[in-house]
């Protein structure tokens, strides 16, 4: 089920983001070269797989599924940038800004995000509350409190020590933030209710630490080729990680602990969650 | 009556936009500090106005007028970004990027143009169908085919010669598009029909061409000292810009047409429309 969801999503991402000749064919190809780069698609898949539980069809999903992915590449393409991270390659291939240079790729950025909210809109969703609502969820999680927050938090402590709780802060807006947007859009298309919405939240954001824990695990403990990025980039900028202020066993202990939280708070879904109980813990007992 | 929406939106930025002790505290200092530069706030006037008109009260305009003023200012921080224009100043302040920094700037402007969605969503309109079709426009109006676009053509043509049409494409994407969103969401809100969503269309697009050409011809008649900001500026970089090819005269008797165009296209909103139509005259006879 998983793996159709990644196939969809490329699909869709061919469909509405390949370049068409015209004055903005460079914009567009560098929209489109960033959002086709091989990311797992992860986001969209909670969230159809959360709307197919609650009720809502993949048709009526896949237009925010599309607009959270956008906003996820977006937020790679400003991340790499030279004001920013500075990184030059992205999941083995030339980041944005080195393949379309600096401005393109901001701008490209920009339009990822706008374009996003304009193709979200344009679910089939019957009833326009949950659509609002949706949008509205979308943009929060995206937003200054939500995913730019976490990212503005870890610029603040990228050269100097940090508490756990400031790393956990930055992990559940930088990272739990999206997979928030995707779980709990999918059940507010599906018209679930509050308490299901909560659990979703609850899911998302434990997950999303378990994974960006386990990020930190592989960086350490990796190689170079297995990941496709350098490894033991955090170390060398002295820069406090979930594994440098608790070592590495609690960190593989902690892992364990939230996803076992974000499992539970599967429970009230039933028998329709085992898919989504699997992909979590493939997610963060991956190697790679 | 313009001249209140100017003090109800300058009350709303802050309202809104004052920053908060806290994490990101610097994050929305930068957001405020260009929110409220000082700028002459003509799209959420705009949008008020043609929501009075059709009959959405200005506290259901409200979420939208700030979002796009949202809008309009994360554009202003990007452009003047070294990557981009490289503007030191804005509206006789230090920009974004030399008071706060480049990556706070950047990311300020991500999080202006997300939130923007997150307020736009806060509309007390009950009509959500409404809602939804004034968000799809503002993304479009906004985005790659929108002001984006225009940005992009306009960066294509810094250094080479243009065309009267290209021109005219880059002043009716970059300037024009955030006057449609202005203009049509305020109808949409108010829910008026198609014919008069489509007026409103035709004097923004109308309205921003003579602003941006009245804009040239003052970049070249005008002084420094008057405008706030240094002239001549477009004939140094050798740009193409509508005076540089149609000439003085023919400039300011375009702006003439152009605003008579977008007069003519309020008569299907009768008596109603006499402020609008006095606030074109001033906008596009500003010596400044």
């Amino acid at each position: 089920m998983f793996e159709n969801y990644t196939e969809l999503m490329n699909a869709v991402v061919d469909k509405y983001l390949s370049p068409e000749n015209g004055e903005i064919y460079e914009l567009q190809s560098a929209m489109h070269y960033s959002a086709s780069a091989g990311g797992k698609r992860i986001r969209p898949a909670v969230m159809l797989e959360f709307g197919r539980i609650c009720g809502a069809t993949a048709e009526e999903v896949l237009p925010f599924a599309l607009a959270l992915e956008m906003i996820h590449t977006y937020s790679l393409i400003h991340d790499d940038l030279p004001c920013m991270d500075d990184d030059d390659m992205r999941r083995g291939k030339p980041s944005c800004h080195v393949a379309f240079g600096e401005s393109t790729a901001l701008l490209a950025g920009d339009a990822l995000l706008t374009d996003a909210f304009k193709i979200a809109m344009e679910t089939s969703v019957e009833d326009k509350q949950r659509v609002v609502a949706a949008c509205r969820k979308l943009a929060e999680c995206a937003g200054s409190r939500g995913m730019i927050g976490g990212q503005v938090i870890d610029l603040k402590y990228e050269n100097k020590p940090a508490t756990l709780d400031i790393i956990k802060k930055i992990h559940l807006l930088k990272t739990s933030q999206l997979l928030v947007a995707a779980a709990t859009i999918g059940c507010i298309l599906g018209g679930a209710d509050e308490s299901c919405v909560s659990a979703a939240q609850t899911f998302a954001e434990n997950l999303g630490l378990a994974f960006q824990i386990k990020d930190d695990i592989l960086d350490v403990t990796s190689t170079a080729e297995v990941l496709g990025k350098p490894i033991g980039s955090d170390a060398e900028s002295n820069k406090s990680t979930y594994v440098s202020l608790v070592g590495l066993k609690q960190a593989e202990n902690d892992v364990l602990t939230y996803t076992q939280t974000a499992i539970s708070a599967l429970d009230c879904f039933g028998d329709d969650a085992e898919d989504l109980k699997e992909f979590a813990k493939k997610l963060v007992y991956r190697t790679f």
